[in-house]
């Protein structure tokens, strides 16, 4: 890093946040009190004037190649503030697991990162442990729960909570515990999930404050009782020590891009498995505070984003100015077998931008104008590029980005298409796909039917018996949250392109 | 808490560590750097003069009526500062598991705590974090080696090295993982620990730098090949991933009393399993920036204290001026089936002093003076006090004191007894029990007979065959660490008083 | 029983088997020496005139309203002798499991039983062990040979060999072995088939004589190596000490219908896992001494009839003169949903012949003449029968019989059908629907295309894998054995009738 | 073999069993009916002159070097033949696991064996199979009882049942079952025993009658309820099954020696874990029909020779005439560590001869006259000989014999003396070492101080816990059965000799 980094306080009070608000965690991280919620509660509809812009970051089916969303993301915000607005971004923070199993961290790269990048990723560990804690405290109470025989009664085989470690151990998926004789429990089988994965993490990111949280992590459902009754971690007597151990993990943290703009990053769930967005108090406290927030949500459209608008938008009540698609040439080439990635075939990327036209297609559904942004890379020829900002189809503006490896001035062109893209009025929100009386059936239908490309679905007889007892239990009124490849539009990591006309099978419901 | 918290960068600054040394962690707690280990490298023994004093405060055998042994070390911290001295504390962290299992999170009570104490119970998940992902995360390494057929070969069945989560959770004592077919690996009977107990929490306090800390987590023996070789985490390649996520938890934690005086947290052991002390790094930067530093070993004399000498000072080179062994009339009458503890009963207590004696005598062994530190409650009578006063044979000193009621001032007499206690030279070392090169079976046999009152030791023939094959290895040269039960001076919790002439049991070698 | 039982020494008297080649194992069971077989070897296509002819039983889908197979069985052989000629039957004997499962023993019933029948369904007990003792005795082998690392290397995951015991246990059929440390062996996942299901008892079923038993032992794949290569029981030494265990279980047993007819009760393996069929040695002995020998196969045609035709039939170079397909006019109406059982439903009737048409169609393809054999129960009408007999398109004959009333005389219609039946030349050969060439996944595609109604195959990619594995290691060439639900045509249990059009799913292949 | 087999059915008539009583299982075995035990009826003790003297073969403690035992039991019977009486022996059946694990299956050797041996050793799975498939129907019905959640409650973690199959099998010593989900049952830590070693074996061997066996199947305690109530066979309706299941191995098996005299093979329970014992009934028939029978219990005095007196004894009313113990001059100098077996060494043999007399004291504890049975190996010098007729002291007499290579007429002098020790009138009844009455912690020490030379009992905590929940439900009035190990008088293998003075422990009670 060529450039100093600007003292955490600093970065803080740009945004109205003093020493009341802001904690410092060291020199480069601060956690923001939740009293910042005061002016920004999420009581209906935004009115315009009040907040900044909201943008969301998406991005075309991610491949082997790369798509760089965290690099466009950062760039984005940097490209932003060159341009002289005030800009921050909201992001997710790292997982250990994908961190050391080499992946990358989701931290951005090159001249467009979190900083320091070392300690976004190993740092908030403080976070981490107190999901992971909360976690396996409520799990070490089920299981002391049943070797007790304790009331409610719990069907031990019906209990679905796994624990939950922040390594990517292959050999934690599935266990057996509770052994060693009558002394040492009763046992099961069960298994561990990342803690990213872990629906703490989950619902970390989706409360809008304490009392909110208190709520969500009350009506987590562990198990069944012998007669079909949900048992809850509320009556398990446990959720103020979850609430106790988690109260700071909810509090965001602010750490800075490489050139000094404000980015919250602030709880990591997985887009396949969970949510895959960034947290709403973030989102919440930075809003008012800024012309324009960045915030991404993982994997491609038809994970992250779709859950960005059905879940997380609605814990806010907030409703996105534009969406921005992240596509870059050598992705969309790579979907087509055998096409060179390092040398010039306009063919090949002709026919792998059916992904990103169907991905643009998905974010309309939503109401919001898109933006696609090609993150550049070296060996991208003028002729890939310009045949690209015509295969965009659906998109208001097609703006290339090098930030990567120029920063900030490097993504002005983008900034400028999300700017005029926003010039609308602020939107009051979403269009969704489903109602929330839909069925759960009919809605996991209408998901996988507009997003997924599937002409059907099948849900296998174990899953309608689960789905028959929440449903029965009340539960049908929920939004539903779809574990699915992120491989492929469809569940089937080997369906490049634009897959059509097949059935999305549904296997388990938890 | 009626008295308001300083700023901990002033506590911080009241040590010479400034903001080049220092770096805060919210309002009430700062990071140390290691750079201040600079003028306090252990390299053989210390020149007085250049180093406060150090004071090692040990207990009797704890009971269900509580001895108060963190109350009395910050007391006594509190009460060497009322007397003017510069004084400092180095305690252990606390862990999860004995927070909610209702056991006190051992960070002192009354008036005599460590501030905020409720950060302080919770609020180090950042170090807990990173001990438990990289024990995980060599649990995880071992698992994908012996998935791989990887090379060095691993005999599964041999693998000592388990799992680690902060929570209390009986059903995770013995599991069975890699279930689930070939894909999630190897089925292998293992279990998890405590984090607190686990090696990478012990190794934690043993290391006397970064170096150090990577030496040591090196030579780590996970388990062994077909031939009996050792394997080491070394040659599973994953040594440097495990010292980046340990990088920060190696600095220690600044905190301070409730009445404002320097106390490190760092680092928390169990006594009955681990070594049961605060980190070497926490005494190494403090004892040259104070007159006194308080440091306090787990459970009684032949636990934490042994451990302290032969573990702990083995690590620093340090040896402490004096030893205070903490007693109360409550305690001390509980080793008296029957006695009653809420009112007078001073020929119960003349029974119960045996183990007061027995600990006396346990700590004059290694060399230091001892002074008995009479926690006092409001049921003791002045009979009983006077009575104990006479009991503790070979303690140069006994004196009371009501910390918990009064704060430092309660403590003045006890501050001046350990005082008065350090008047001699600066010890050189430590008077060890055995020595490096006694046969491992030898240095538990000296353990074992001199502090346990065991009139011999028996082996399981699986435990002689497991220690015959470390030695073959090589590691017949170290320190042992006896793990035993913390409710009894012998290996029988029943075994109240001070048991004598009975055989010690070995079952397992690690 | 009204009926004197004949002493079993004189019934295998009657088919020529004298004291040498039979010895009593109780009053009313006799174990027939192999010598037996030195007239009956199975080299080629048998010459018309030197053997009996040989009657297939098969029948309908099979239905909660009971079917009559074996009754059916027993009563044609019984219908036979009643006619004046020399009949006998050849059937499996019963499993511990069904028999206390409740869904009886598969030896009969009413007038038309195998005698006596408590000693048919809990006698044979020394086969049974004998087969359960060699299949787990492999099992024992295979785990101390990976405890101790033999050689040739096994991956312990690949290991696909099962435990049998003979009782239906649910609890067993997945587990856990190995636990407890390393003294007690490698932790693997596995589990129990019931003994009828195993393979040892679908080898003793195909062994043509004592040396084919050793060569099928020999050749038995119980895992595979890291490499690939596959490990079989021969490689590990056990083979012997299996045949010794076996040797006497190869010896078919005799026994007596109801009326005092031969019966052969011998072998007992599940149709819908394994082959279904009663053993090659039985027919191999029976068929030169009868005029007619009745086999059963379980289950409907497109199970226990195809595996006899492509397995066993290739096993004895022989093939039926005629095959019977047993079926009820309840069965049949139980296809339709809501139809009256115990009162008159022409028209369901004929909609449920459906499933009748297409078990003739499916026995015709292999090439001998089809008699419908109508298993009368009194709630059947005049008008049902009558509707049926017109219903069984591709028949020969159909023959309505009630042995379960009146014995042999019950079932002489039916017996005159199927002579008539036999009147052409001794068949040389069955018409296989596939050839040993083809690829497993053709082989695969023709028995489900041709026999089950499906219009494709869909293989799981895990399956694929496997049996990738086999074809390498040289084992294409092997004829089939699918294991499907019995409950249906197709792979699900809830399609009634003559379902076609679907895809039909592999899943595993061992 | 050089002699000629006799027809077993001229065996049988030998002893009075025609054919309404004796039908035969292939050529040399036959099963005896119950109703020849129309005579014999256990009703208290024996009148003398209506029954044959009862001879007990135990043995000293087995070594690597054999004793001999069965050689000795079966050597003994013919040379009583020889001298003109009407001998006959009872003896256990051979177990599977001892046969294939190179043990040598107890079936005699050289010319004195049970005829013919392969049988023997293969030939009754029907026996085992009976005992294997109750032991196992128990089992399944209990987990699928507490799958069912039936009533009366199992706390599941209180079940001892353990499942069996007949073969040596490490890795089924521990095991979990009911994995797989729900569908397959709960969870569970069981394992397996080897057949012989199983509780359906033990009782089967000690039943008087058919309503003895099923009251005895009745009693079973398979586990406790939630309130410690013991849960029975009985209360689960499954001994109907297991009643119908063991039926016909309850009935004897009479085979030959290889002289033709007759030989019960009955049951074969293992002498370390159950009673050691053959079968009640085998002994109930044949006393009345013979001069002598001769019997024989597993191990040494202080295991099987126990349980005959403490157990059999008590079943069936019969006290023996005299007490046989078998000993060779090479196990009694393999106690000596390094003494040549292979050649003279006196000194040893007078060393070695402690554990001899321990054995005869133990025997005459029970009230019956001792006879030494030396059975002479080759190396044995005539020096040994004459010493070890000396060492033997308590004995009434001491004689050699050489069954092994020259027959019966190897055994005469061994059966003069044992003729001649039985001159005394007719036993009443054995002396027992303990009353019914007495608390079983009396009961054990009693046995452990008197036969195995221990000075005290301990038992673990664990152990007496489940005692108590015994003793509780009302079994404190049984006689105990103690399983250790059969290489030492104590309860450590590596004991050899007489050893005394030594603390006994007890680890376990079912």
């Amino acid at each position: 890093m060529t450039r100093q980094l600007r003292p955490i306080m600093e970065v803080a009070a740009s945004l109205g946040l003093g020493d009341d608000l802001a904690e410092p965690y060291g020199r480069y991280r601060a956690k923001i009190s939740l009293d910042a919620l005061a002016d920004a509660k999420p009581s209906g509809p935004r009115q315009s004037g009040k907040q900044g812009r909201y943008i969301l970051v998406s991005a075309v089916t991610p491949t082997a190649a790369g798509e760089g969303k965290t690099v466009t993301s950062i760039g984005l915000t940097m490209g932003l503030a060159t341009l002289g607005h005030r800009a921050a971004a909201s992001l997710r923070q790292s997982s250990l697991g994908p961190t050391f199993g080499g992946k990358g961290g989701g931290a951005g790269g090159g001249k467009a990162i979190i900083a320091p990048l070392d300690e976004c990723l190993l740092g908030l560990g403080d976070d981490l442990f107190a999901v992971e804690s909360a976690n396996n405290l409520l799990a070490a109470v089920i299981d002391d729960h049943v070797h007790r025989n304790g009331s409610p009664a719990i069907d031990a085989r019906s209990i679905t909570w796994r624990r939950a470690v922040d390594v990517d151990d292959r050999a934690l998926r599935r266990v057996v515990t509770g052994l060693g004789g009558s002394i040492d429990g009763v046992p099961r089988e069960t298994g561990f999930d990342i803690t990213a994965a872990s629906e703490i993490m989950a619902i970390l990111g989706l409360s809008c404050d304490l009392a909110d949280l208190r709520r969500r992590l009350s009506e987590i459902v562990v198990g069944f009782g012998r007669d079909g009754t949900p048992v809850t971690a509320s009556s398990l007597q446990v959720v103020g020590a979850m609430v106790a151990l988690l109260q700071r993990a909810l509090q965001p943290n602010l750490m800075q891009s490489s050139e000094g703009d404000p980015i919250f990053v602030h709880t990591g769930p997985f887009a396949n498995i969970a949510h895959g967005n960034s947290s709403v108090v973030s989102d919440l406290i930075a809003l008012p505070r800024v012309d324009y927030l960045v915030t991404e949500a993982g994997f491609a459209t038809e994970l992250g984003a779709e859950k960005f608008f059905h879940l997380k938008c609605a814990a806010t009540g907030l409703a996105p100015d534009a969406s921005v698609c992240v596509a870059t040439v050598r992705a969309l080439k790579s979907h087509v077998r055998g096409a060179p990635l390092d040398s010039e075939d306009v063919a090949a990327l002709r026919i792998g931008a059916a992904n990103l036209r169907a991905h643009v297609a998905n974010l309309r559904q939503f109401g919001a104008p898109v933006v696609v942004a090609v993150n550049r890379f070296p060996s991208d020829t003028p002729a890939e590029l310009a045949a690209l900002r015509e295969l965009a189809a659906g998109a208001v503006a097609v703006a290339a980005h090098d930030a990567f490896v120029r920063g900030g001035v490097g993504a002005t062109e983008l900034a400028q298409a999300v700017v005029d893209a926003c010039t609308g009025p602020k939107p009051c929100s979403v269009t969704r796909l489903y109602e929330l009386d839909d069925d759960p059936i009919e809605k996991v239908r209408k998901v996988a039917t507009t997003l997924y490309g599937a002409a059907d679905v099948h849900w296998e007889s174990s899953a309608l018996r689960t789905l028959a007892r929440f449903v029965k239990a009340g539960y049908g009124r929920l939004p539903v949250c779809i574990a699915k490849t992120n491989l492929s539009l469809s569940h089937d990591p080997t369906h490049k392109g634009a897959p059509h006309g097949y059935t999305f099978p549904v296997r388990e419901v938890r």
